[in-house]
C-alpha cells in the first residue's frame, strides 16, 4: 500500500512533466494528481523534487526501452515506424497535450540541475543507441544507422513540440513520412 | 531610458526562457538579469508574466524571421543550411545552454496558458511557411517543400534539446547532414 502510493506519485510526476515541463510541475500538482497524502512526499522522496524527477525520468526511459525492445521490424521502415509509434499513441491519447517527459526536463533544467541534464543525456543516448542497433540489424550500415537514429530521435522530439502547439498528431505523421525516405 | 529598461526586460526574458523554459523563468530572474528596478514590472507589463512572455516570444520570432529573410540561398541545401545556421550560433555561443524560447514556452505551458500555446503555434507555422516558400523558390516542388520544411523545423527543435543535454553542437550538425539528403 505504501509502495503503491509511492509508485503512483512517480507515475503522476512522469505524466505531468510530459505535459508542462519539470519547472511547471510542483509537488502539490503531483499530490493532487496521485491522491497521495501531503506528508508522504518527504517520507518517500527525502531528497526532494529532484529525486522524484529522476525517478519519473527513469520510469519513462524504462517504459520506452521495453517498448522498443518489443519491436520485431524486419525492414528499416518498420523499425522507424515502431520507434515513433509509442509517441504517436501518447499524442493521440492526450489530444496533443502530452509529449516526452525527458524533453520536459531538458528544456526546463537550469545550470543548477546538472544531474537532471546528465540523466536526460544518458536516456536520449540509450534510445538512439538502441534504435541504431535495430537499424543495423535490418541491414542499415553502421555509420548511417547512428546518423539516422539521432536524426529520428531529434525529429520525433521536435515533432512532439509541434503536436502540442497544433493539438494534433499531424506534424508527427508528416515527419515520419520524411524519416522513411532516409532509409529507402 | 524608460523604454530601454522595458526592452532590456523583454530581451532578458527571451534569453532566460530559451535556457530554462517559461515556467523556470520568474519575474525575479528577469529583474536580476536585466538590472531593471522591481517596481518596473507591473508598470511595463500590467498584464503580468504572460504579457512579458508573449513579448519575449514576439522578439524571438521577429529576429528569426528577419534572419531567414536575409538568406540568399540558391540551392535547397543552401536554404536549409541558412535555416539552421542561426540556431547553430545560439548553441555555440552559449556552450549548449541556450535553445529556442518558443519551444521553452510550448513544452512548459499547461492548459491554462492557451494564449501562449496559440502564439507558439503561429510562430512555428510562420517559420515553416517561410522555409517552404524559400525551398520552392529554389525549385523544390510545393508538396515536398512543405513536408521538408516542417521536418526541418521539427528536427532542428529536437536537435536543440539534444545539444542542451550534450553541451555540444554535434547533434545539430549531424541532423543537418541528414536533412540535406531530403532535398538531394
Amino acid at each position: 500500500m505504501e509502495s503503491e502510493s509511492r509508485a503512483n506519485m512517480v507515475r503522476s510526476a512522469a505524466a505531468l512533466i510530459s505535459e508542462r515541463g519539470a519547472s511547471g510541475t510542483s509537488f502539490s500538482d503531483v499530490l493532487a494528481d496521485s491522491g497521495a497524502p501531503r506528508g508522504s512526499i518527504y517520507h518517500h522522496f527525502p531528497e526532494g523534487k529532484r529525486q522524484l524527477t529522476l525517478e519519473a525520468m527513469d520510469l519513462t526511459a524504462g517504459r520506452v526501452v521495453a517498448y522498443l525492445r518489443s519491436g520485431t521490424g524486419t525492414t528499416p521502415r518498420e523499425v522507424l515506424d515502431h520507434f515513433v509509434a509509442i509517441w504517436r499513441l501518447v499524442v493521440v491519447a492526450s489530444n496533443g497535450t502530452k509529449g516526452c517527459a525527458i524533453a520536459g526536463v531538458a528544456v526546463d533544467a537550469d545550470e543548477s540541475a546538472a544531474s537532471l541534464i546528465a540523466a536526460a543525456r544518458d536516456i536520449f543516448r540509450s534510445w538512439s543507441t538502441l534504435l541504431a542497433e535495430q537499424l543495423r540489424n535490418v541491414g542499415v550500415p553502421a555509420p548511417r544507422a547512428r546518423s539516422v537514429a539521432v536524426t529520428a530521435l531529434a525529429a520525433m522530439e521536435g515533432a512532439l513540440i509541434l503536436c502540442r502547439t497544433e493539438s494534433d498528431v499531424a506534424p508527427l505523421d508528416l515527419v515520419v513520412d520524411e524519416l522513411r525516405t532516409l532509409v529507402r
